[in-house]
């Protein structure tokens, strides 16, 4: 007995020790296999559910910062924030801060986010995909009883499409002066802030620590068309581009249409028309990536029968160089000087937005390359030609953005287009590289 | 007794027919001298009057048809109409009509008037002086219990700047179907006759028979430089250029302005920038005194961080040739189809106004000519290049134009600017033509 009992238990250890081995073996494969998803179908119901807010007659979506369109959005953000159990704020400049406990309280907190506000008669992905891809993040951790070591924050920033001005706001770079600066709404900014819930003169509460942030992810549609063409699902964003803007305002004479000869006009359209004209010139001049736009114009008085007397209009330059930005900008403003001396009329230039480029983390980088493959992804590293929260959040803590395809690369119009599974996916890799940024001692 | 009697009697003849020789004589010098002037310090204080009304913060007035300014500078007018004896009416068009009895009253109307709205930010001379001057006269009339043959009929049009909407409606040009344009104050016309207390649906009760008026005269601002470059008190209007307009449609794709590559672009706004400068070219590319522009533009979205996607703007071309204007609105449109293949965008045209040149009647030329003579200013014959009531008013009856000199040739400007001295003398040389004017049998 006693051998036949001795036998059995080397036996026993044995087995033990395969079972254990095997066990070591096949663990990352169910750890994969086993690892959550998010719940496709409800994140396109969100999406679907955004859409009835805002649609504009006109076509597309307007939930300009600080209009109704843009509360009722915020509302319903909110509201599904608080059903993913995050524990919901209002910071002083307004950005909706949703927040979980980790299950180690003292390190800093992962953030994720995006915003729900758009630009005029926009569409319903840009901001959209990545604010419901974080809380469906949230509502899956909380759904799965997931302990995070981390303190997890979801962020909806607030307006981002005029400047980027909630994360500014939290990095620091928003000055108590830019809050007298009008907006799209027709409200300041120090107006808008107060209409959403904030509180303008508590504006320096808003900054955070760089001690208190682990590192800021976000899922966004690319907005350009490389990810579509190519068949790629994934982008793994290398940094965003610089952006200057520029209040660009022409001072002509205004005078009657039908009675002022045609070499007695000083007439500021035309001169902003070859302005516009210059600003192609200018930036088609040299090889690269630059882009400039002159996307808003509007001519004083404005009538049919007056030769215009003033146009304002508005410039945006954007490279990944910013001395390649001031390179242009000095070319464009000679040709403005020529321009305005042949017509008698006389450019001035006055900048609102001057974001510095901001190169992603690379190990961030790494870790949504490595989720999105382990999703069976194709993944592409490419650069972000629109700004983001994600350029104020990377002056404070590692940062990096998850790129989903934009059909036919349309953004910032009514077709704008995300095909849902590729939103699904987006969402996919963005709990799959939370999960994975956790794990990190960085 | 009886020789002395007789002998005195011869005297007394004689002495009666040497007074008589005598007065013949002097009659007309006498007549000149004693023939009633304008009270040029009251036609001044309603000019100020007027000025208290619609200033625009921006500059300027903005007395904009159908708006509370509009309205304002109407009851205004009303009042002083009033009080110079006329008997009010407004007609279903909305114009304002005020009427005074002739001493024959089968004969004909002679109508006399201008408009009060403005261009938005234009001046407070553009239709005041002809309005206030009109005014004047009835009232001169009124004070000096002056019996005129023709009954007088003052006419403030409405709507002059958006279109002579209310003169058309008179000569019948106006269709009810043009009711339901926009216009600048925001409502539609039919919504904007029904504000200022007109009747839309009875728009065809508002035409006028040739047969019911004599002659329409009408005193406005040159709104051009040449008086007061030749130091010239008085235009005689030969005629006024015919006007033609347009709106035009221009649509690219909308799309972000950071993420689109330039030469993915189908950018509206650049292509309306080549559009107004091919306007300003084909224009000025043929001897003569026609004139091109582009007063209104609006770019959609209209936000910086967009290229836009559509662009409407306003095109208006006058000459005293309509042949002409055809000519270069065809070569206008070849240009248009050209950059809309280069930049993959569309135009589209609708015209929205087709005014055709009106020649002003040479009798009436000669009247208003030998007016100011006899009030020793000088005068010099040339053309409208601005649209005028008159134009309407021309299908039904000889008319004819005063004009005084624009300093600086400025007007629909804040800047727009009269001298006191001229606005008086062409008061007078408009109460002087109707006086002579009422004594012709034409």
């Amino acid at each position: 007995m006693r051998d036949f009992r001795a036998m059995n238990c080397v036996k026993l250890r044995f087995h033990l020790i395969l079972f254990s081995v095997a066990l070591l073996i096949a663990l990352p494969t169910l750890r994969s296999q086993s690892s959550p998803r998010v719940n496709g179908e409800r994140v396109m119901e969100h999406v679907a559910a955004m859409a009835a807010i805002g649609k504009d007659p006109g076509g597309g979506y307007s939930r300009v910062a600080y209009t109704e369109a843009d509360r009722q959005g915020r509302e319903y953000v909110i509201g599904l924030m608080r059903a993913a159990g995050l524990t919901v704020s209002i910071d002083a400049a307004g950005n909706i801060s949703g927040r979980r406990a980790g299950s180690e309280p003292r390190l800093p907190s992962l953030v994720i986010g995006s915003h729900v506000d758009s630009v005029p008669q926009g569409g319903n992905y840009d901001g959209i995909v990545g604010s419901l891809g974080a809380i469906e993040v949230a509502q899956i951790l909380a759904e799965g009883h997931l302990a995070l070591r981390h303190p997890l924050e979801v962020l909806i920033f607030q307006n981002e499409e005029g400047g980027l001005q909630g994360s500014r706001a939290i990095s620091g770079e928003l000055r108590e002066e830019d809050l007298n600066q009008a907006t799209r709404s027709g409200k300041t900014l120090r107006e808008g802030i107060a209409f959403i819930g904030g509180d303008p003169a508590r504006l320096a509460a808003v900054r955070r620590k760089s001690a208190d942030i682990f590192a800021y992810l976000e899922l966004h549609i690319e907005q350009g068309g490389t990810l579509a063409a190519d068949k790629i699902d994934i982008g793994v964003v290398e940094g965003i581009v610089g952006n200057h803007r520029w209040d660009v305002t022409i001072e002509g004479v205004a005078n009657h249409a039908g009675t002022t000869p045609m070499n007695q006009r000083h007439d500021a359209l035309l001169a902003a028309a070859r302005f516009i004209e210059a600003v192609n010139r200018v930036v088609t001049s040299v090889p690269g990536r630059q882009v400039g736009t002159v996307g808003r114009i509007q001519a004083i008085p404005g009538a049919y029968n007056v030769v215009p007397g003033r146009v304002m209009l508005g410039l945006d330059v954007r490279d990944f160089d910013e001395s390649r930005i001031d390179m242009l900008f000095g070319r464009i403003r000679d040709e403005a000087e020529q321009i305005g001396q042949a017509s008698g009329t006389k450019f001035s230039f006055q900048q609102i937005v001057s974001d510095r480029p901001a190169l992603s983390d690379p190990r961030l980088r790494q870790l949504i390359a490595d989720s999105a493959k382990q999703l069976n992804l194709a993944t592409k590293v490419l650069p972000s030609g629109a700004t983001h929260d994600a350029q104020s959040m990377s002056r404070l803590a590692p940062s990096g953005m998850i790129f989903i395809p934009s059909i036919g690369g349309i953004s910032h119009a009514p077709e704008e287009f995300s095909r849902p599974p590729d939103i699904v996916n987006g969402a996919n890799v963005l709990l799959r590289t939370v999960l994975q940024l956790d794990s990190q001692n960085w």
